[in-house]
């Protein structure tokens, strides 16, 4: 099935495959056996081809490129990158410095649709699919009154939802990054994957999982004005989800996390809300913790560690050993510590900002949820 | 919160609004009050710029293209196409010959991730959220035995699916086109706001829409192996989707349609199998219209109108008058009423082989359904 076999690219293709996020039929990009990744793409007019992971904004498991790719003969530009870490990798391909979408990966949204490429790890299978029950993720339209606009959420329901409906369930909101979309957590996350083996596996009790659009705005606000998603989340969000789903609605039954930005909402919200939410998860929320001040942060709350011990049953932080924001997240768990807040602070080695880092946070933080 | 009135685009914007499609915050593509749309793509180090409707392949509502862009003196490239026709069109912008998406838009699903503009079809709201009871579309997925693999489907519950679990549903089998996705039937055709407006109207019943992804291989096959997509719902997404759903599980109750190649599918599914489906809708099946032979296809069964004409309760064809397909669905429709086929035809005025088109079928279509 290798179709271009004799193209001359100067690369060994014999021990590679293509990679899991490729299109039907695509043959690049392709995974070597020691996770080096060869891409390609048709460009016969173009002067410079470049490949960049993850927009250059960080680097990704691909590395921090750019990478310039190589023309051949034949108009078709490669590149083979260093050994890439296990994991989902957003990249572009700069043709002439405008970035474009591989023709052969899938396209996830960060901001904008972006190529992604899943490097598979090894002997882990906590976020495949599995021979397990399985639940279902809805796509569910509500409107909002305060923003005047029809909003959708993303909410995992476990195996079994709508067959016994005396059941109800508690809930955990969860919050995708800056310049995400909640599609991110099904596609890049697979939190419906996570949480089916989890309770499959019986780490962790049946929960609903709600994955909104961390982005808000009254009505006639300008661009400048101030996000409004707080207020969604506790007027709009919250009492919507309740009537319309057999929750346990009550703050011992009620999450709240999210990664990088999501991460830093999920802190604000959580502790300013005690009385809405009992369990709080900062995946990699890198600003809240870098710009943490224990007097004034938060109306100064994190000063009266009795308060958040006894209301909180879990304040989870996590963060990754390749991240940025490491420099910033480790410190603020020693400063949690410091000032006696109880906490559990969990760090994934070897990966960078990106999604095996938030799939092992969600592994980790779901089965301490609502025990 | 215009900010590039003064770049010099040589058009007047001030009627101008961003499309509705705009990703948060972009300011272009602009919609002038007649239709016409202005692109803008910033590519400084590019030699060549144009904006490709629809792949190229056929012309969409924005015309046929390619559009040559002209290039300001800030790297910034913009055009202004003639006034566009209402609905979902999908284009690229080609950067020295390279499809990349417009950062401004959202993307769709065709083949890969590909631009979508929505231009606004005035005083018409049967594909719009409004404030009626709405369903909910459930991404589930199951292991398919026939193809040794993991797929999903997209199902549209109705209101109240998971509150009155004593009633059950009939199915609409809906698949999308060529090089689709099935996740194309919910955000480019609004399946879910249709069936939710066409049900509180009361023109139609309630029941569950099953989108599944039309491409099915055996393991091991080869690129040129027969696609057995057909084997597929047969043997396991039918019983597969009536084990986990309430569903009524009969010929009576059960439809099938699709789009393009899509609707290629239903015909060959629909009446190849007449003891599981009672209702087929071919919308905009080009390429079966094109190549029927009434003695030969589908193993002659359309030589024997009464057969068909008992056993079908519905068979239903729908092209538009701006397809390229009109010249082969127009003269089907006529054959069959030569044949003496029982059958409803529809054609969508102005409207090209796009979500526009579909949506108007699937509006007409199902309310025609398990009456």
């Amino acid at each position: 099935m290798l179709s271009n076999l004799g193209a001359g690219f100067g690369q060994d293709v014999d021990d590679s495959r293509p990679a899991p996020t490729n299109v039907r039929g695509a043959e690049y990009p392709r995974i070597h056996s020691d996770n080096r990744v060869t891409f390609r793409l048709k460009a016969p007019e173009a002067r410079k081809v470049q490949l960049q992971p993850n927009d250059g904004a960080v680097e990704n498991g691909l590395g921090k490129g750019p990478y310039n790719m190589v023309r051949g003969d034949d108009g078709v530009w490669t590149v083979t990158t260093p050994p890439a870490v296990p994991g989902l990798h957003l990249y572009d391909f700069l043709v002439d410095g405008v970035p474009a979408n591989d023709p052969g990966s899938e396209a996830f949204i960060s901001g904008r649709a972006t190529s992604g490429i899943e490097v598979p790890e090894k002997g882990v299978d906590f976020y495949l699919p599995q021979d397990v029950p399985h639940g279902v993720v809805q796509e569910f339209w509500y409107y909002s009154k305060l923003t005047a606009e029809w909003r959708h959420a993303y909410v995992y329901t476990p195996p079994d939802y709508d067959r016994d409906i005396r059941v109800r369930y508690p809930v955990l909101y969860l919050q995708h990054g800056g310049n995400g979309d909640p599609i991110g957590w099904v596609r890049g996350g697979r939190v419906n994957f996570i949480m089916d083996n989890l309770l499959a596996a019986k780490k962790s009790v049946p929960m609903l999982v709600v994955m909104e659009h961390g982005y808000a705005n009254r009505p006639g606000d300008g661009p400048n004005a101030p996000d409004v998603f707080e207020d969604l989340v506790i007027q709009d969000l919250i009492p919507t989800i309740d009537g319309h789903y057999r929750t346990l609605a009550d703050r011992e039954h009620r999450a709240i996390a999210g990664l990088s930005r999501g991460g830093n909402q999920a802190l604000q919200i959580g502790v300013g809300h005690l009385d809405t939410f009992a369990y709080i998860g900062d995946f990699s929320g890198g600003f809240s913790a870098r710009d943490f001040k224990a007097d004034t942060s938060y109306n100064g709350i994190f000063k009266k560690p009795e308060v958040l011990n006894t209301k909180l049953k879990l304040l989870w932080v996590g963060t990754a050993t390749a991240e940025l924001y490491y420099q910033y997240l480790k410190p603020f768990h020693e400063t949690l510590d410091k000032l006696g807040i109880r906490h559990i602070y969990y760090e994934s080695p070897g990966t960078s900002h990106e999604w095996l880092t938030w799939r092992r946070h969600l592994n980790e933080f779901a089965p301490r949820l609502f025990r």
